[in-house]
């Protein structure tokens, strides 16, 4: 366990959560400060800070978990029009618990949810040069 | 493939595309109006159109491949301090292609990209109670 962090003391049963849902690997617990109400957290039980020391299967269980739950937010009679799944990554990537964390959040036309970026068209050669670089290290 | 879905023209060869990996079940490639360069999509080669209609384990390869080029981003020397993952499914969660696609976003300190949401902090038996409908929902 990581020093006072929060999910590890969650999983520990030393500070309180809503549970969703729990098995081996992973827990889904309540969002205590929640887009819309339904807003789950799928963590795992280890302490694992981001994706970089995230073991495959691991993730692949959060994933897994994350999938499933997004069908029962649907069908929960919460409100739910739409779902987006969100992890961030990092201080930059707005992680704010370091210990990784997969958002599944219940969406409705009007709700407060906003994103928004200097979204422009990119230009193909820089794309294909893009592209190129990732090639390499994803190989590598 | 469904009429005029740009990534199914993709998949298919008929539309350009800037390709980072492609195996027997997904590809990666470029988004053309980035977040930030070197952001990264997920698709099926299949069409699939959300969450609902995903195959669990064709869904378990986009997020494992989205694992993987997460780390391919961090080493590729393009601009990356931060990493989201992101899967809008349904247009209330902001999906604009309806062909399932998981964005991999490389982020930076100062880069433009920002939440926003009215977060509040929800009180525990309202939690409790999302968090029971959610269960019964999850098993059911
Ligand atoms: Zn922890
Ligand atoms: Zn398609």
């Amino acid at each position: 366990m990581a020093d006072r962090c929060v999910f590890c003391e969650i999983v520990a049963g030393a500070s309180p959560a809503s549970v969703v849902h729990a098995d081996e690997q992973v827990l889904a617990i309540m969002d205590i400060q929640p887009v819309n109400p339904g807003h789950l957290l799928v963590i795992p039980r280890r302490h694992v800070v981001g994706l970089a020391d995230l073991p495959e299967d691991l993730g692949s269980a959060m994933w897994s978990t994350a999938h499933r739950l997004a069908g029962a937010v649907r069908r929960s009679g919460l409100r739910c029009e739409g779902i987006n799944l969100f992890l961030a990554d990092g201080e930059a990537a707005f992680q704010e618990v370091f210990h990784v964390h997969l958002h599944v959040v219940p969406r409705f036309r009007g709700d407060t949810f906003r994103l928004s970026a200097d979204w422009r068209v990119r230009d193909r050669d820089l794309l294909d040069s893009d592209a190129a670089a990732l090639r390499e290290a994803f190989s590598g």
